[in-house]
Formats: structure tokens, C-alpha cells, sequence
């Protein structure tokens, strides 16, 4: 029913206008505004997240709404393109076109577990989605079902209070739920946050349908950090502790959580690191990857435990890896783990051909960082910038990956495992493509053309 | 071998100035114009499709490259977004963000059957995919495998000859190679010219692999054409002969032949259908598969055979079916049997509720066309516009749908089974961005920055 309902939406979804769509997520943001204290107070009881972190988090949310609400008002968000006829054109004469973007319809949108608000029920997919004219079915993550169904409420009630079409959002609960709903042929995409494994097994099921749909899912990612040797002389302790600082913010939970770091003095670079007690993770059932994951890290070539912070209330530590660079251009597959949580992999290189040289296996990442010297003038941090082009869909300068702004420049995917649609950005204004779908108008008359097309 | 220089080549296509591959692409061009006699008798010979077909498609083969040049050089090709950073961002200090475009990687393209040349070894993926700066690999059809050769042979020369890298550009022949290239890690994405059938089994193989990939399949469609009442009344006869035109144009040997036509008086539009005898079509298995889908969709309810021209030499006649849009709705299979040769439906309607139920039940089509009155005051009109963009990539009013510009505007594709990617287009210059991956730079000095980036 809630499909049908969506199903049904998409007609009316699809002739409002962008002011009026707007409206509408400003009206949501606004509610959520208004519901924050107890918004808040939900999400930390599920989540273990601080309430400093959760406030930034809502605020963050509420603003990524009023963001695609603004640029839905300036045209931004509509991209419109006109040629008109030319007898004169180089094939041969021309006909009048006009192309513009129509919603895709419905969309299914799988909330991760550690945004509870940005990347969930009214995270940065819901969102754009509607932007795009989308009607959009979220499925709760099990991680705060409490906090989904309240935001959902919160979003059911405002949209329509602010004149939405009913079925425009609605919330799903379950794994069943979800693939009965990822197998009906009338949801027409599909945005998902999470884990490679979780993410590969859904994108597949997309894929495998009599008509496959477009699947954006952003999954894993180690975020490699690259530490010049320029930089290590001018700033090496400096680095390590900003390293561990981004590393272990949020217990670690973060999809650019910078994961391996590449350093010219990888004895020098331990010896700097402090690790703090971690924060409590989000779900028993992370704690557990993230120690199978760290053990699946050391059971790799020449991989040492280096640092381990003492123990949280649950038996949870930040700790420090070590490896040569020698023993992962021999067992590359260790870049391929993801340990989703407070711990990273020191490499030590031992020349640029060899740093270049790891790079060169890391698979596909969301964020690359750079820590050159703070000049700019750094051959190494060139010849870095030019590999990390060909993996990473953000590279960072003299900053940390963690804390992704949303913006109309923000890119927030990379080739496979980053995304399963390397072309596409999960977070800023560029998120809206992923749900338009051109079409171009042929020597149309105003009468049958949309507005956005017609004559001034 | 071949694959590994495409390989190779990658990173010097990705630091290719747009100048540069832009000079590229124009010198492949006059090439190709230069040998414009040699190529079209070749091609005359394995495609028997007349001279001045061949003469056209060329010449749209070699403006279409240079219009993707054009577009280099005034930087429309190259998207770039810079936001400056901002302290006062609404969800804390936003950094400098600066967002541009890269090379997927290596692609494999798919040579189609009906344009030995627009959509063959220079055709429009190759053209769009070089000018994003990637490497291409292209399948030879086996239709026309020594027009195939030939062609590579002056692309080839002319790209060395201009200074592109070794490995830019190669063709491969034969089944078993096209799919290892599918196979091989090194290709980055792919696109595909032809039935859904074919373009199925590649799509499921390309993401089915470890890393699965963009697959970028133009496939079916049978580009539904209404004819309103008020456009029956004021030009019924002109609208069954331009649509005879349309739909024999070439023997019926393109994609956006329109074989499905709705009427409002199917027996006056029959009697107004003169069809003529078929040229010859391309090869044996394409008139083979024409004869099977032409007794598919007469085998379904209520089809009948209503006109037939005298056979061509081959064998092949022109066709007309009936159906009424009753039947259509009780067995809407009928609407999924692409008749790719010179055959179409028609299809009568006694209400505009029947006509945007039939409407309704098309699947995903690259086209849709309107006859509507000519003053464009079309009440029937409107509301077929409004359900065909559901559906289409391109809606055609007062005009036929073959014959596709190649201009900024342009959408060739549309959901599925029209394409495997309906946010994306095969025809127009857009097309490059199905070929480029967006990355954001953070912070970054000058010094790391590609050109297009840097502080002006």
C-alpha cells in the first residue's frame, strides 16, 4: 500500500512546481527545528551519540533541506537547455529542442546507521529526491527505529500541512519490507548508505530485476592520507595528532574516516599518536565488525598492532596498526578492509616510487588527503594529487576528510567500492541528478511544453 | 595487449589539455572526410544502404566529432564549480570546495548495426568518451567488419599522427574478446548500440563483475506516435503518409522508427497508408528477426495483418498490423515487441481515456510522438504530453521521430528498456558526461590543482 501510495504520488509530484517543492522542505525543516529537543533526546538513547554531535547533526539536516529549497527557488536545481531551430545546422537543418529534467519517480532510500538524522529518514537522499520531484520510501535503519518513526512522523505531518500530495514519504520497517519494495517495479532507484557487503548484495537484487533501476549506493571506503616528507619536516607531530583526532572522532563511525595513512617515518609518526579512549559505538553488531575487521587487518602481511588505547565500558579500543610499504605492494588486499571504527594502518614508506606504488592499489575512495608541506611547493604532493585523480572522488589538502560540508561544489562518491555510481555525489546540490531524468521537447508549442520551456 | 595500452594510455588522456583533444578529434575527422569515397563504398558494399544515406551519415559522423571538439575549446564540456570558503555557512565554516571532471578509464564501446558509421568505430560513444579524455575500445559489428577495419585504420593514423598517446583508440572483432574486455578490470565503463536482447546479457555481465561498471545500452523501443482527433480531422491523410515515411525510412533500420500509432479512426487511417516496397535490409539476421517479431505481435490479441507491400528482392515486405486499443489493454505484451525493420502497429482508440490507458501501459521508450493540431490548442494533446513524460526521452510534436540532431539539447534514452541508463543520453553533446567522473578538491594550492581550477 505504501508503494501504491507513492505509485499514485509520483503524478502530482511530478507536475508541482519547484517553488512549491521548496515550500514544502522548508515546512519539514522547520517541524524538525521545532521538535529538536525531543528529537535529540531519542536519538541519544539509541545511538550513544553525544548530544554536541546530535544537535550539529539536526542542524546540519535542517540546513541541507533549506539549501535545496533555495536552490529549487533560483533555477539552480532545474537545468534547462534550449536550441532553437537552425536550417543553417552542419548535419542539416535543425529542429527546435528544449530539454529539461522530469522526476525519475519513486524512490527507495536506505538510511545508514551513523547519521541518524543527515543520512536518514530526512537525510541528504530524502531530500533531494523530493527536490527532484521524487516520492521517496525510506527504510528505517534498525539502529534507532524509535528516532525513524518519530522523524517520520514529524515529516508526514509538516508535508501535509504544507499541501505535499499524500504518498510523497512514507517509512518502511524491516529486511522484508525493503526487498519486496527493492523488487517492485514501481520503484524506479535507489539511494542506500552503508557497508560494501550490505550495499553489493541490494545493488545486485536491483540489477537482477526484469527492469534494472539505477542503484546510488555509497558504500566503503579507508580514505588514504598521504604525509609528504615536506610536511613530516615541517609539522610531523602536528599531523599524527590531527590524524588521530579525525580518525577517532565519532568512535570512528564515519564513512571518511581517514583509515590508512602513508608516512616517510613511520617510527617517528607512532611515537606521536595518542589514542583516547574511544567513544561508545552505535550497535552491538558494529562493535563486532569493527574487531573482525581489525583482525582481518593484522592477519595481513607484516601487519603489527603499534598503539591500543585502553578499553571503553564496552571493550572497545582505538588502536594503531603498522606496516611496511614493501608488504602491501606484496599483499595489496589489505587496503581492501574497512574497520569501520576507531582504528588506522600506519604505512611506512620508504621512497616516493614505493608511496606512489600503494596508491596505485588502493581501490576506489571517497576522500584522498594530502598532508604537503604548507607552502604548496611540493613535488611529491603533486605526483600524490595526480594518482589520487584516478580513486578518489574528494582529495583533501592540509585538512581531514571527516566533517563533509554540503555545497554546491561538495563530491561525495568514487569508483567502486566508494560507489556503486561513480559519476554521482551522495552529499551536496549534485545529489538531485541522480533522480531527474532528461527529456527534450521537439518543436513543442507552449501549450504542451512545461513551464520552465516555454517562450518568455 | 590491446587493453593493457588502453590502459597505459589513461593517464596521459587525463592530462590532455581539452585543446588538445580536441585538435585530436578534428584531425580524425578530416580523415575520415578525406577518405570519404573509399569508406562509403566499403560500406556501400557490406551495408547495401544507398549512397547518399552513407554520404549523409558520414557527414553527421564527422560534424558530430566536431562539434564535441567545438565544445572542448569553449569549456561547455568541462563543468567546473567552485565555492569559495565561508566561515559563515549555515552548518559550520565551509572550506574552499573547487569541483571538477576526470576520465572514467579505459571504455568499450559497442559498434551498432544500422549507422556504419554515427554509432560504429567513430561514432558517437567514441567521439564523446575521447573527447572526456578516455581510452576507447571498440567491438567491430560484425555487419560491417572490413568498413570496421578500415575506419580504424584512419583513426588510428590520424590520432598518432596529432600526437594522441598510444593506446587512445583500438578495435576489437569477435565475441569471445568483447567479452573479456567486459571482463577486464581495466575497463572502466561501457556502451552499447543494439537490441535488448544483446544489451541485456552485456548490462547483467557488466554488473555481475567485482567491480561492476556503468553500462551505458541504448536497446529498444517502438516510439509510440498519437493522433489527436483534432489532428485527424485537420490533416488525417498527410499524417498517415508522413508516418509511412518515417516508418520505412531505411527499411525501417533505426531505433526511433515509430511502430506503434494510435488513431482515432484506424479504418480512415488505413485506407490513407500506402506502403512501398523495402529497400534491402542490412543483413540476413537482421530481416530473420524482423519476420519473427512481425508474427510475435501478430500472434497477440485482436493483431491483425491490415496491409502488406509487394516483397523486395529479399523477400521483405513493408507491413501494417491493427489492433484496437481494447485488445492493447488486455494483452499490453504487444507493446513490448520492437518490429525493427519496416513494419508498425496501428492502433485504434474510441476515447482519450482508452488512448492514455494504452499510453500507460508503454514501457520505457527513447521517443514519443505527438500529431496534434496545428494551432497547438490540443486539449488531448496536453494530456498525452503530460503521460508520455513518464515514459520518453524525446517528445516530437508535428514532426516524426527519426532523424536525431546531434546539438546541446538532445536526450537519446530513456527508462528502461530504451536504456540501461535514463538519466543519461547517447546523442548530443551531454552524452561526454556519461564518461566523467566528478572530483572535488579541498583546500588545495595551486600547485596540485589541474589548470582548470587554479586561482585565475
Amino acid at each position: 500500500m505504501t508503494i501504491a501510495a507513492a505509485h499514485a504520488a509520483r503524478v502530482p509530484l511530478r507536475r508541482s512546481t519547484p517553488e512549491q517543492r521548496a515550500d514544502w522542505l522548508e515546512a519539514v525543516a522547520s517541524a524538525l527545528d521545532a521538535a529538536a529537543e525531543e528529537l535529540i533526546g531519542i536519538a541519544a538513547g539509541e545511538t550513544h551519540l553525544p548530544l554536541p554531535r546530535l544537535t550539529g547533526e539536526l542542524k546540519r539536516t535542517t540546513f541541507q533541506a533549506r539549501l535545496f529549497a533555495q536552490g529549487l527557488r533560483s533555477g539552480e536545481l532545474l537545468p534547462v537547455r534550449m536550441d532553437e531551430a537552425d536550417p543553417e545546422w552542419g548535419m542539416g537543418p535543425r529542429p527546435d529542442l528544449r530539454r529539461t529534467v522530469v522526476p525519475i519517480g519513486p524512490v527507495l532510500v536506505f538510511a545508514a546507521s551513523n547519521f541518524p538524522f543527515a543520512f536518514s529518514v530526512f537525510g541528504g537522499d530524502t531530500v533531494s529526491a523530493l527536490a527532484a520531484g521524487c516520492p521517496v520510501v525510506v527504510k528505517a535503519h534498525p539502529g534507532h527505529p524509535l528516532l525513524s518513526r518519530r522523524t517520520a512522523g514529524v515529516v508526514v505531518e509538516s508535508l501535509a500541512e504544507a499541501g505535499a500530495p499524500d504518498g510523497a514519504f512514507a517509512l518502511i520497517e524491516g529486511v522484508e519490507a525493503s526487498l519486496e519494495a527493492l523488487r517492485d517495479p514501481r520503484i524506479k532507484a535507489v539511494g542506500f548508505t552503508g557497508s560494501t557487503k550490505g550495499g553489493r548484495a541490494l545493488f545486485d537484487i536491483a540489477a537482477a530485476r526484469p527492469e534494472p533501476i539505477p542503484f546510488y549506493g555509497e558504500l566503503g571506503s579507508v580514505n588514504p592520507v598521504v604525509v609528504t616528507p615536506a610536511a613530516w619536516a615541517e609539522r610531523g607531530a602536528a599531523v599524527a595528532e590531527g590524524w588521530v583526532g579525525s580518525l577517532t572522532l565519532g568512535a570512528g563511525q564515519f564513512c571518511t574516516n581517514p583509515g590508512v595513512v602513508l608516512v616517510p617515518d613511520p617510527d617517528g609518526f607512532l611515537k606521536a599518536v595518542d589514542l583516547p579512549v574511544p567513544g561508545r559505538m552505535l550497535t552491538t553488531g558494529l562493535e563486532e565488525g569493527f574487531a573482525a575487521a581489525v583482525a582481518e587487518v593484522g592477519a595481513h602481511q607484516g601487519v603489527r598492532v603499534a598503539a591500543e588505547s585502553p578499553a571503553n565500558d564496552q571493550g572497545v579500543r582505538s588502536s594503531v596498526l603498522n606496516v611496511a610499504a614493501a608488504d602491501v605492494i606484496a599483499d595489496p588486499a589489505v587496503l581492501d578492509v574497512e574497520m569501520f571504527g576507531p582504528a588506522g594502518l600506519v604505512v611506512g614508506y620508504t621512497s616516493q616510487d614505493e608511496l606512489l606504488e600503494v596508491l596505485r592499489r588502493v581501490p576506489g575512495q571517497l576522500t584522498g588527503t594530502i598532508q604537503g608541506h604548507s607552502s604548496g611547493d611540493d613535488a611529491v604532493a603533486v605526483e600524490v594529487a595526480d594518482v589520487l585523480a584516478d580513486t578518489a572522488g574528494r582529495i583533501v589538502w592540509n585538512d581531514w576528510p571527516t566533517g563533509v560540508t554540503v555545497s554546491g561544489a561538495q563530491q561525495h562518491g568514487g569508483p567502486y567500492p566508494a560507489s556503486t555510481a561513480p559519476a554521482s555525489t551522495s552529499v551536496g546540490l549534485a545529489a538531485i541528478s541522480r533522480w531527474q531524468r532528461p527529456v527534450a521537447f521537439q518543436g513543442a508549442p507552449d501549450s504542451v511544453l512545461p513551464p520552465e520551456l516555454r517562450n518568455r
